[in-house]
């Protein structure tokens, strides 16, 4: 397996479009569109909060209904979550629309939203998009990344990757994009990520892939304990590569799950790393834990403090506050046979030994935590499972963008 | 019942005394200490967190298994969690200090800490301090307040309160003081309380007022969301007030749970409004839940939210992100049913009716945001069950606070 140049168009078959339609303000990219020139296998995951937005609903009845998948239109800007029947009769003009331009059934065109919640999409300016973007479709890696600019809200850095690899003796590419930053904590997998790729596998093979790697990558994020109205993961499949179909779980799905894999944590990574505010990727891991169940309560209990987030941005190890967040997870463990150790590119440190203060040098936990990337490391010494979760620091510009989000 | 000036001091036969004994730097004040002139009976409540600091483990020894409490020690700047065997041996000297000095048994002194993890007591000020603060104790009222001021951390205002109410044609008081404002998400019981009582009531129905009260008061606290490792609830009885013990569930028990609940209503308020960096007290209200439990989840949901709490403090209505913690909560609700109202001293407005938003003037949800105390207003239109929760917003100064907080 290879990464490759590209996101979404990088896999055979596959277009994608970006514009400014004009949602948001400013002549800010805020449409964009995938399209497969041959019908594709889908699989979602898919918001578990009890407020769906529309479109998560839309996308719902294609993935677990509708025969095939085709093509995807999403906006940024507005969220339509909160919107009632109104919002919903929004995401069924829109597939509508796209579905006679391109010649695709109704069914086979699923819609995405992100941004401000409760306001009613603008459906003559989202029209006039897809009618814009359909002639602007390209298999082009440019285009590509237009679409991945164009689903960006607080976002600083569009989010794209590919991976090449070979299965059963042809090319296979998976290709990705994805948006985070804010109500980011996802909890079945994340606001918007955008999964394409060329290989041959049978549709319930492709969603038990994605449904369980969107447990150890998405699912491990955290910016801020805000599970979205509108997370959403789609990954389609074209078959495009000419690969056997894969039907069942031998060595060619151990290849695509391990590429699908490497896809889904580098665009994991990246969201946190660019959650709203964040100064730094704060990636924690908890070792020789007795379960993996046990591993994921306690790395995510620590991302998720504010506490902790803010002595992240201070550079401070302040480790009192990691025992803490471990000590309320809700996850059964010995404090006192706890070791805790802080890494990033300038060393690692052990800072705690059996739950006390290694009387470590505080200089020495500074340089570590100045990094752009940190990592904290709890060795439980219970068992052998682990876990591995990424979240960001908490900073005054977390706060600044929040409180006039909508202004 | 009435609402009367002082606070620990305030029920009869309890003293108290307040220094500065060197602990924190810059002579600020560090450590207090409440007596009673005749033993108590003793409730406790504790935090529920896996990482128990050592002060917590030797009241809960005597709250639950010693005859009876006659002093409380406490120190601010320091918490004694996360330091073994070594930690709880300070607990028992600082016991032995006080009892020996004071004439009581050792187990009849509760002791309690609040400060950075993880650092060792300097057990020679400590033990100064204690022999300091014994001929300080006082009745007065300015004594109480001494003891209020030397437990704070980062609190920016002392947190005491008294009420007086007719029991059994007696007189009873109780008073209390508590220090919060960061690490604040109480499981069991808050950072800090200490109430005093003249009550004669049985050591079962005391724990149970307590028990029952702290469910509604402190458990429904959230600067933070993160569960502290040292809170600690504790209420001494002196039975001073003459009245006949209350031993059964009649008119004198409802007449002190209603007296004990106004001041831990109050203490939490307070623990809230005065949050790390708070500009506001949040309130939340879940109206016609179809459970108490119901209700609770929904309503700590929302205060807990970051996305939410930075909306109050930039004054913004943002609802959807109400609905979307509402929705993440666990609970079961129907999101297409719900209304919201806004409240404060400005004002009242519907912001959304079953679930969409009523066309609101934002310039008037902007005024009602903008004052001290803000309260959302959830009618989920399930039954007649309810519950409060207390905030507040998520600003620059709580970062700035908890990013640099050790140093």
């Amino acid at each position: 397996m290879k990464v490759i140049n590209g996101g979404v168009t990088a896999a055979q078959g596959f277009q994608a479009a970006g514009i400014a339609a004009g949602i948001k303000k400013g002549n800010a990219k805020d449409m964009a569109m995938i399209y497969s020139t041959v019908p594709c296998r889908a699989a979602g995951t898919f918001t578990t909060n009890i407020v769906k937005a529309a479109p998560v609903k839309w996308d719902q009845q294609i993935v677990y209904h509708a025969p095939a998948a085709q093509a995807v239109v999403c906006n940024s800007g507005i969220a339509n979550a909160c919107t009632g029947e109104e919002g919903y009769s929004y995401c069924k003009k829109t597939a509508q629309t796209a579905a006679a331009i391109l010649g695709i059934p109704e069914d086979s065109v699923l819609v995405a939203s992100t941004g401000v919640i409760g306001k009613q999409l603008p459906m003559d300016i989202l029209e006039a998009g897809v009618k814009k973007m359909v002639p602007l479709l390209s298999e082009t890696e440019a285009a590509g990344t237009l679409a991945a600019e164009s689903i960006m809200t607080t976002d600083t850095v569009k989010k794209e990757i590919a991976v090449e690899t070979e299965i059963n003796g042809k090319k296979v590419t998976i290709g990705g994009m994805c948006k985070g930053s804010g109500m980011i904590h996802p909890n079945m997998c994340t606001m918007l990520g955008f999964l394409t790729t060329d290989v041959n596998i049978s549709k319930e093979l492709l969603q038990e892939a994605l449904s369980d790697n969107v447990k150890d990558t998405y699912n491990m994020v955290s910016v801020d304990g805000d599970t979205s109205t509108n997370d959403t993961v789609l990954l389609l499949a074209n078959g495009q590569a000419g690969n056997k179909e894969i039907t069942e779980k031998n060595e060619d799905y151990s290849k695509f799950t391990e590429a699908l894999g490497y896809v889904n944590t580098w665009l994991s990574k990246h969201i946190a790393a660019d959650g709203e505010g964040a100064t730094a990727l704060f990636e924690v891991k908890v070792i020789h834990a007795e379960s993996k169940e046990q591993a994921v309560t306690l790395s995510k209990s620590i991302i998720t403090s504010n506490l902790t987030k803010a002595a992240i941005f201070g550079h401070d190890a302040n480790w009192g506050r990691i025992l803490c967040a471990m000590g309320y997870s809700g996850a059964k463990f010995d404090p006192e046979k706890v070791d805790l150790y802080f890494e990033s590119a300038a060393g690692k440190l052990k800072i705690i030994e059996d739950g006390v203060a290694t009387g470590y040098s505080e200089e020495e936990a500074t340089k570590i935590l100045s990094e752009k990337e940190v990592t904290a490391i709890a060795d439980i010494k219970m068992g052998e499972a682990q876990a591995a979760a990424w979240g960001c620091d908490l900073t005054y510009d977390y706060v600044k963008i929040n409180a006039d989000y909508r202004s």
